[in-house]
């Protein structure tokens, strides 16, 4: 595996809340994808979840307060706390958490994507 | 936990190739640290290890290539590869890697570093 560009891979995204997996970290899975609007709410029964954002800005809601998280900052969404992603305008953003955790968690739904490896 | 400002943290960190613990993620931890100058060559058995820059750029050498990931790249040094980060000039990185990595890896001696949790 060879050095991955954010910018280059994040260019053949052409959805939203479509993650694209680049690399591999032992069992954990390092994903891109850019995001807009609101998501659904959700928890991870079995995982904590990392965020960093690349551009723009996120508020990852819980339940009881309000997680801005800007380019160049990072946040865990620890497991079983229910979240909701919201980005009032596009944001790209780099996800690390185990292989096979699913977008939706527990919540499922339409929203609902297998994250593709990104060539 | 709350949201971590990368440039904030970094900015506490006084040494180079002192990792600071940032977040954990289930038995993962997240450090940045400052480097400046050639590592020791050193591998790690046991564990992949992902770097991602932040600012500037670095040479993580392989014996038989050089990998140079620069600001807004990543890679994954696979587990048992002996690698040698080399930076000629400042460069600032996010690390991701099980708690209790050491950072000589197999190699040991005096640069060996047990990461601080930087608050």
């Amino acid at each position: 595996m060879g050095v991955v560009n954010m910018d280059a891979k994040l260019a053949k995204i052409a959805g939203h809340w479509q993650p694209g997996v680049v690399a591999r970290l032992n069992d954990y899975e390092v994903k891109l994808v850019k995001v807009h609007g609101d998501f659904v709410w959700h928890s991870h029964d079995d995982t904590d979840e990392l965020f960093v954002v690349h551009k723009g800005e996120i508020n990852i809601q819980f339940r009881n307060r309000d997680n801005w998280v800007r380019a160049g900052e990072l946040f865990v969404v620890p497991k079983g706390v229910e979240h909701r992603p919201c980005a009032p305008a596009e944001c790209e953003m780099m996800l690390i958490e185990p292989r096979g955790v699913v977008n939706t968690g527990d919540a499922g739904g339409d929203r609902t994507y297998a994250p593709q490896w990104l060539e």
